[in-house]
């Protein structure tokens, strides 16, 4: 019988990712399914998040974490305002959410009450993409307004996404805004991301999103 | 007479800061005016540019340096198309420049032939806030669709302004944006920030935007 070398690869794991993979547990041991929401300022995180729990509410307990660069409680409120348990995580300046900011987080909530809890990072498409948080699903929320080159232009945060939501499909008529080029853009960086064209505005398009979430949630 | 006590002052610079005013001597030294512009990814940096140049690059000299987090030379090619002198700066992922990167883009120019260069910042609200490059002034360039409630939610890189552009306003009747909000937001972080409202889609308010570029530029 042929003798098999089994190569033996030990990850080296820096010292947020160590902590993202005990937010990760946490959150298994509770079954809660965690969705790390990024993007630009402005593109529609908060809009997103408020179709979502207007659509899910119902059928799933949902928590929100809300990470800010200055201690303003706007997004925070406006997802309290619809009962629903939000932790604001004030970054104190830092261009990002990290494993440990969403772990201290995690320790503010009930972990036991919730099916689904939804992660507002920093608004910003360059450096959450350096920081997992342990959430189980990373999605961006493009708007059309922004452009279609966003991808190619800053693709590090378009890799290795579970969805893409492109959210504003309301003002195409309004802007330049070729879709073939951006999902290109989307398809070049990853092979499988689902993708949700939608306007939190109008409300088209949302049940698709939160169709495949829901699905993902009930998944655990 | 009164004896008056002279409080010796000593300012620390960090080593960014150095490495600015460096930047600003070799610019004052070739009587080039240097421009900073920061936005959000898609607020119209490059479109605000492009504009620039079209209206100024009779009566002015013009260089531009390109700030990217990847190495796509989408923004550069478009101003080099114009037969603007552009250089590129990769930052490798880098969510902003600095002082440095700022500086060794100014040695591949020949700032004696130039009056005004315009630098794109990296697309973000957050981190190029915390470095100065050593330009003579900053100005932030936000759009309409990005919501009226960004000087609330990212004040850091708000604050200090010389200008604040609003661009997309040929976006305001399709989308809600309450101007008075947003410039109020703005005044509690400038006193005197000079405002412009201007759509570089349609060229509104762009003209009242490059007289005052200009008259700041002839004036060194």
């Amino acid at each position: 019988m042929a003798r098999m070398t089994v190569p033996v690869v030990e990850r080296v794991l820096s010292a947020n990712d160590r902590l993202a993979e005990q937010n990760r547990a946490l959150l298994d041991e509770a079954s809660v399914f965690a969705l790390n929401v990024m993007a630009s300022p402005g593109a529609g995180k908060t809009s997103l998040i408020l179709r979502t729990i207007e659509a899910l509410s119902a059928r799933l307990s949902i928590g929100v974490v809300e990470g800010d660069t200055a201690p303003v409680t706007i997004d925070a409120d406006r997802v309290a305002d619809r009962g629903i348990p939000a932790v604001q995580v004030n970054t104190a300046g830092a261009c990002h959410l990290d494993a440990a900011m969403f772990g201290n987080a995690l320790a503010q909530l009930d972990l036991a009450a919730l099916d689904l809890l939804i992660v507002e990072n920093v608004g910003n498409l360059v450096c959450p993409a350096g920081y997992k948080l342990g959430a189980h699903a990373d999605v961006v929320v493009a708007s059309v307004p922004e452009g279609d080159d966003k991808p190619y232009k800053y693709p590090r945060i378009y890799r290795g996404l579970d969805a893409l939501v492109l959210n504003k499909i309301d003002l195409k008529p309004y802007v330049r805004f070729n879709e073939d080029y951006f999902r290109r853009g989307i398809a070049l960086l990853n092979s499988d991301a689902a993708f949700f064209a939608l306007s939190c505005e109008t409300g088209a398009g949302v049940a698709a999103w939160t169709d495949w979430l829901a699905a993902r949630s009930r998944g655990r």
